[in-house]
């Protein structure tokens, strides 16, 4: 494969959610994605960034990334593995950035091969865990009603670590019994008082609990996992796949987003250590197009958790990707990464 | 798939060593591997199992493994990923029976596909390291011999721990300044005396030490990491993955064998996570048939080092694998492992 033959072209959207999403750290109702497109002799292949703030990333940095990352696409395009590696090499930083490249490259591989990326991982579509479905923090008329209409969720997710969380765990629980994940989004400052939440909250029907204390809290978090009644999954506390030995002290699993590790093949690099070190295994998402949904969805057969609700939350996604089909992605076996573009006018 | 279509069948076979082979722990020209074939509805797939001492493993306790571990083989088989880790579930230990099952399943997934493994991996063939010759420990005469017959590897591997190391290496470079790794296979015990080693064999163009001290003596190897001139690399130390952590504060690499980890998926997984602890990564191999040489071969792109010549030291493999030109093993394009019959008589 020629230089020459690449083409990659990428463009910021704004993604519009469908309701505005307050978490811990504040609410908006605006994202932004940069959209990836790989073109190789004449096969199209996608992927998307979704930008993290909290890492210093922006849509413009990421386009700059990917300006930069484009020179790595030279030699074998087929040998995925050290064509990613060397791509992650050639830049410090900027995971969103290189997690949309590393979809692409999968999508045109997958695409080459003629056959849905899940096969070529080996995992089995119908061993897909139930996605959750997250409920924003709202007025409990509100919450009511959001509860309501994902009543085919076989989860339910909640952002939780502000004032009100047990008033909000009981409104949801005032019309529905469907199984909550609480994610406490590093809310919670002193141990003893995050141990008296988790213990009220394993009393309400919650299966896990993600980040309860600040990224940063090793010694209270291996204090806290000794006790903790409900599985405790790092989020914000893990980023890239050596974290996982130390990280395993003090959680009894991780929650592996695409956008912070770098893309897939990164994902699949923690979740082979995870499961080595014998932690329970989450895919999570950002608020994204349904092509990151999507490269996230081949890989969730193979992990306990999943929580790739992520498109769902926009009104004007440029891409449509796998259904939900009783609160379970159903992957389709389309070639790549299985997305089409939505025909809504790009933003 | 349904159960009544997979036909599960195994046989030990004697391989007669070309020489005798003289190791640390002692000598023998005779090996015994269990053969391993899986029919699924007319596809032939190969695995083998060479049984390592070590653990407690015979060809008969791998018989009896393989007869316990086929009643694994249910539902999707080619959701090899799920499937393989029921598999390893399903038994304590025999891991080299697990390897002959997890390779019998991997050339059955590849062949549905159409594709040599190694694409299935994302690896590169053009960028296989060379793979080492051993020269076994023998009277002078003789290695010069052995060699000058080598003489078109690139890379030489000797197994040292005995008494007559430094004449075993002066001897060699009588004849050739060929690149040399050192395996010490737990020969030396006391860290100041395998410094001295060390130190004299960096200045005798020697690559790597494998396992320079007994496995167990992590707090020598964290003194001797940090004074080594050359890279360590873990072997007998070394089985399953959730081991690297600790060894990676002992040694610089690690010797990955699928009959010791249980296959390609653990193997892929083991280098995963010592990738992500900046750990140097070799495949290893036992003696045995082409079966299991090629196997490790398709994984071997995404290493470090390579030392996969079991196959080699063996007169009568009842496989043809992959062939080994200018000192690197050529990948072929066929499906699957790639293996074939060699059509002479099973021994």
């Amino acid at each position: 494969m020629n230089q020459q033959h690449v083409q990659l072209s990428a463009g910021v959207v704004e993604l519009r959610l469908r309701h505005t999403f307050t978490i811990a750290h504040g609410s908006s109702d605006l994202r932004y994605n940069v959209m990836v497109r790989l073109v190789t002799d004449g096969l199209v292949a996608h992927g998307v960034a979704a930008p993290n703030p909290r890492y210093g990333e922006t849509p413009e940095s990421a386009m700059a990334a990917l300006e930069s990352l484009r020179l790595s696409l030279t030699g074998n395009l087929d040998a995925i593995d050290p064509l990613i590696r060397r791509m992650h090499g050639a830049l410090a930083g900027e995971y969103a950035a290189k997690a949309a490249l590393d979809m692409a490259l999968h999508d045109r591989w997958a695409k080459t091969l003629n056959q849905p990326l899940y096969r070529l991982f080996g995992a089995d579509p119908a061993r897909m865990p139930p996605t959750s479905m997250t409920i924003g923090i709202d007025q409990p008329t509100v919450v009511r009603k959001k509860v309501r209409d994902a009543q085919f969720f076989k989860v339910l997710k909640v952002k939780l670590g502000g004032e009100n969380d047990r008033e909000m765990i009981e409104t949801i629980r005032s019309v529905s019994q469907q199984p909550i994940r609480v994610d406490a989004n590093e809310g919670w400052h002193q141990r003893d008082a995050a141990l008296r939440e988790i213990e009220w909250l394993a009393q309400q029907g919650i299966e896990l609990i993600e980040q309860p204390m600040p990224a940063d809290r090793h010694a209270d978090m291996r204090w806290l996992k000794r006790r903790s009644p409900l599985p405790l999954i790092a989020d914000e506390a893990f980023a890239l796949p050596a974290d996982l030995p130390r990280l395993a002290e003090g959680y009894h699993g991780v929650n592996i987003k695409l956008a912070k590790c770098g893309g897939m093949l990164a994902a699949r690099q923690a979740i082979a250590m995870a499961r080595a070190l014998d932690m329970q295994t989450m895919l999570g998402c950002m608020v994204e197009s349904s092509v990151g949904i999507a490269a996230a969805a081949h890989l969730a057969p193979l992990v306990d958790y999943v929580d790739l609700d992520g498109n769902l939350l926009v009104a004007n996604d440029p891409f449509r990707g796998h259904p939900v089909r009783d609160g379970v992605i159903a992957l389709s076996d389309d070639p790549g990464l299985g997305i089409q573009p939505s025909h809504l006018p790009n933003p």
